[in-house]
């Protein structure tokens, strides 16, 4: 039987957001067209986030007008940090964006300078005057932060996640922003949220920082989640987390999930040929850690 | 419940074999050491191989001799190609060796220079002549080869094990050669071979190549593995297979296991520290591929 999972590429928000230069509209635009052509049917293409936070998001409305025109029918969204981000969507016909709230109140105010209550308040007016605008939510640090730790309790994050349930929302991203999950962890939380919220949908989100990236993918998976997030290269990081690192690499999972007999639809020479591609086209201009755009995966016999 | 696991340092014999110049003997004493002080207590030392064939070995003897008069209680063993090999860990006083046979008759070939019948006749006389030495089989291209593919079925391991078997070994050693297992491959080997030998005990050597060095070890575990191999740093290769790259690094792996509850009884912020200090001892001097020295797991919150 063929298990299906889908692989959701966040690399043209979260890959590209980590390069030092502005990387021109043209160029995002052949990156994302090229996942496209290789299979990727659910990406995340910018953020909706003000270009004095994040300059190299300032051409974001233009990237989402032209990919929206071009690709109605595919799940392509973007991160919005406030109901600002929430308008602007609206307004170029986006029909879906993740909003990103960190579970951790410290990260919380140092990545969106809001506490948990202003964050919900603003995810409840966003829910509230944008009906027709699919709003999942991006939960940050949701294994632990730099700040605060590993949280070893599903506790707080089942109660973080009741509050975003009883506003409506039933998409939820599981975001190891730091890298400090491990496979045990990613296995317990997941099922404490599936059992709690068994009508939900389950993302998750992993950093690579300490080389668990893909095992921590698989633990996901293999507990139930729905979609899992990656980046082309493995490219990423946080602007506003010291130490996180880049994201577990598409090709990389791509690969172990065709070898093992997953249905992505994604083709893997494609995506590992266009890795390369981007390798070339960004290297010299990439301030995350770890990069591990090195294409390891370059000798496939 | 704390589970139990034999991480097994092969780094000294794998990775140092990789290494272009000459490491001299106390540079690879003090690591040798400095694993043992982290708390490693299974390690390959190096290989009783012609120093024609590998240069960097032609101080096995010396090598061996000296952690076994510092390390008497310690499973320190050797990998042998041949009955000469096993003579000198005899020699030496060397309890255990692990003698290698390329479940690819054509990776053998290139490997060894040996027939399947050439080379079990040679472990059969390594049993009959050398009674009080331990004979581990070290399978390489277990999970598939750089010339024949990746294997999808179990069946020519488990024959291959049964010579051996017949022969009186009772550990065996399942070597991803160039790294071209997945998780659901490994499991369903490890699996197959354990329901087939009970009574056996079954190690992995796990190569990075693609990235699923971590995720196949863990598989391994989970379906039964009484010990898994790593090279600290990553290091390794194989000299006679093309594409092979690095091991999993043993650093990543054992705070993997750390985090999860296992008991490998290895400090990890010790051997984090001894990864780095590798990677300034042999930096430019590694002919590997792939290397991932680079300790990513350097901010460990």
């Amino acid at each position: 039987m063929v298990k299906k999972i889908d692989v959701i590429e966040v690399g043209p928000r979260d890959g590209f957001q980590n390069l030092a230069e502005y990387l021109p509209i043209e160029k995002k635009l052949e990156m994302i067209d090229g996942l496209i052509d290789a299979g990727v049917r659910h990406m995340q293409i910018t953020s909706f986030v003000h270009p004095k936070a994040i300059p190299q998001m300032k051409d974001a409305k233009e990237v989402a007008t032209a990919c929206l025109t071009k690709h109605p029918d595919l799940d392509l969204f973007a991160l919005i940090p406030n109901f600002r981000g929430a308008q602007t969507a609206v307004e170029v016909g986006m029909k879906k964006v993740a909003n990103v709230i960190s579970l951790s109140v410290s990260h919380n105010k140092a990545n969106i300078n809001r506490t948990h209550d202003e964050s919900f308040a603003e995810l409840e007016k966003i829910k509230n005057e944008c009906k027709d605008l699919d709003v999942c939510l991006d939960v940050a640090t949701a294994f632990g932060c730099p700040f605060e730790g590993k949280y070893r309790d599903a506790e707080p994050l089942l109660a973080f996640l009741k509050r975003a349930w009883d506003l409506g929302l039933t998409t939820f991203n599981l975001c190891d922003t730091v890298g400090v999950a491990d496979p045990a962890q990613v296995r317990f939380f997941l099922k404490a949220a599936k059992e709690t919220f068994p009508r939900a949908r389950f993302e998750v989100h992993i950093h690579d920082t300490r080389n668990m990236g893909i095992v921590n993918t698989l633990a996901a998976i293999e507990a139930g989640a729905d979609g899992v997030q990656a980046t082309l290269g493995g490219l990423g990081g946080c602007p506003f987390a010291p130490g996180a690192s880049g994201n577990t690499a598409t090709e990389d999972l791509v690969l172990m999930l065709n070898e093992m007999g997953y249905d992505c639809g994604i083709d893997f020479r494609r995506l590992l040929a266009l890795a390369k591609h981007e390798y070339e086209t960004v290297k010299g201009n990439y301030s995350g850690h770890n990069i591990h755009i090195q294409a390891k995966t370059a000798c496939c016999g």
